[in-house]
């Protein structure tokens, strides 16, 4: 599959067409952070945006280029996290329904959260081919249209603006030496290529991800894609696999993957708590941990991360399990 | 008593002394938490401050007005919590030596933070007294200036300074209905008293305090000073009894203290994780959790909320235990 690599232009346009309904956000940074690392480290602070995750980005970008008329039927989509919110978002912004195919088992208060964006849940059975099999009918029945998480070209579009955001953000005399971004299917790493080749060329690219889910890493490795068999880890916004699209991009365009332990994930995300004092997800604590893992590499050096949500359930994680990796 | 009320210009020109080490920590808002609520909620995010809480104002401020020669001897407090820290930053930025009593029984990782800004730690005994006896030993020995938590018109002008920001960073055509702010010792709550009377005399500022550490609002309520018998709250920086300076400010500028249940305070901690996305400690919780319980005398106005600190034990707190008042 040969996606179309976006232009500058084509990038700063579709940032402009979402500015109005999302957050621009805040870049931090930690002295103490950088003390610990040895770098100077800037955080993207996704967890701040609206619906508490960058999805809403992609899923208001492809919502906008619909015609009005096709729009006007809905939109639908499967997911169990932060992309089903986006979605529900994005049609409450348009004035038109949403319909959201979730699995039975759920948790409860992601279901209530995409209600509460006044979407319409659908549930199908858990596996993956009972999501698909719901959402076409659901499309059947509405002629709504469909927004997949990161297997969409307009999708991975709205995602390119986070790292365009952080470079703006980050200028001085001095380009970032690396940009760390989380890979799970693809779309925000796509997205990230892209911009870093438009907006920063000498910047270094680094895919993170969980060593429990790690398809992106052995997709790359092997030249051909590959998917996850099983996956463990407690990253669960990147469990899913790579798209023919997104391996596509990655293939191109990015020439590293960091792959990292949940032990190393749970370490990174207390320092973000920590000492940052701020609450980020699992699946965004993951470049941090691969900073932190390959330190000596980049000591000195300015680096970007993007902290990507901020969704946890701060009712089941086991803090106490982890210690900072500072003592 | 009588302490003298500080003019206006006393707290600018003590926001400008402190200006340089301290950051002028953001304003943050909420539409979903305006929604849960009926008002509109301006929180003034002390939990990003030096040392992850506000007490770095009113340490630096006191250590700022010791003559030269008196400073060079160095600074001492007793205390287990952020003002520990507080003191031991305030030596390091004037690169005097810090001795801070903590007794024995404090928490490993608050003495490791203490001595990470080059403090000198010296064990106690774990009572109010031991504590006492140790730092006038350390005064003796040293000759250094003692800097009390709370128990200082340098420290409550210093406070003061929280209050001053927030009235600045929320002026419009109408000034804020009401702030709440947390009560402990009463340093916080004292330059509170005295910046909305300087900057915002229309506002109603109100004492929030755990129902576990009850004592301001009983003290208030007898027109004399009470000390709590026993403590049993989670708001564990609020524990302590106000001084007669502190009472006696609160009694004459302050009209109202809103008491809630430490399960009040953990649903308002975690309203804040989940929808500010940012890390709190427990007493930093208890104006949210006073604001939630009587909503309904807020509704439709701008009210704002001072979150003292972040300075939270990400390892112990039982969030489980708390279910978020929106469900």
């Amino acid at each position: 599959m040969n996606s179309s690599i976006p232009a500058r232009e084509t990038i700063i346009a579709t940032g402009e067409r979402i500015a109005r309904h999302i957050h621009r956000t805040p870049v931090m940074h930690s002295a103490s952070i950088d003390g610990l690392i040895g770098a100077t480290v800037f955080f993207k602070c996704e967890n701040f945006q609206k619906v508490g995750a960058f999805k809403i980005r992609g899923a208001l970008n492809a919502a906008s280029l619909l015609l009005a008329d096709d729009r006007a039927r809905g939109l639908a989509t499967h997911s169990s996290g932060n992309h089903a919110q986006a979605v529900a978002l994005a049609a409450r912004i348009f004035g038109v329904a949403a319909h959201i195919v979730m699995p039975r088992n759920a948790p409860r208060i992601k279901r209530a959260a995409v209600e509460g964006y006044g979407a319409r849940v659908i549930e199908s059975g858990p596996l993956q081919s009972d999501r698909e099999a719901t959402v076409r009918q659901v499309l059947e029945e509405t002629g709504a249209a469909f927004i997949h998480p990161y297997d969409d070209d307009r999708v991975i579009e709205g995602q390119a603006t986070v790292a365009m955001e952080l470079f703006q953000q980050t200028m001085s005399e001095e380009p970032l030496h690396a940009l760390l971004a989380p890979v799970g299917g693809g779309g925000l790493m796509s997205g990230s290529c892209f911009a870093t080749r438009a907006f920063s060329p000498g910047t270094v690219l680094i895919g993170c991800e969980p060593a429990g889910a790690d398809d992106a890493a052995r997709s790359l490795a092997a030249g051909r894609r590959l998917e996850n068999d099983a996956v463990d880890t407690i990253a669960d916004g990147l469990r899913t696999n790579l798209s023919d699209r997104t391996f596509a991009i990655l293939r191109e365009h990015l020439r590293e993957i960091i792959t990292v332990t949940d032990e190393e994930i749970g370490s990174a995300l207390r320092m973000v708590f920590e000492r940052l004092k701020i609450v980020i997800e699992p699946s965004a604590a993951v470049p941090l941990a691969a900073l932190i893992q390959q330190r000596e590499r980049f000591a000195g050096k300015r680096v970007g991360i993007i902290l990507s949500g901020g969704n946890i359930d701060l009712g089941v994680f086991p803090f106490s399990g982890y210690e900072s990796p500072a003592g």
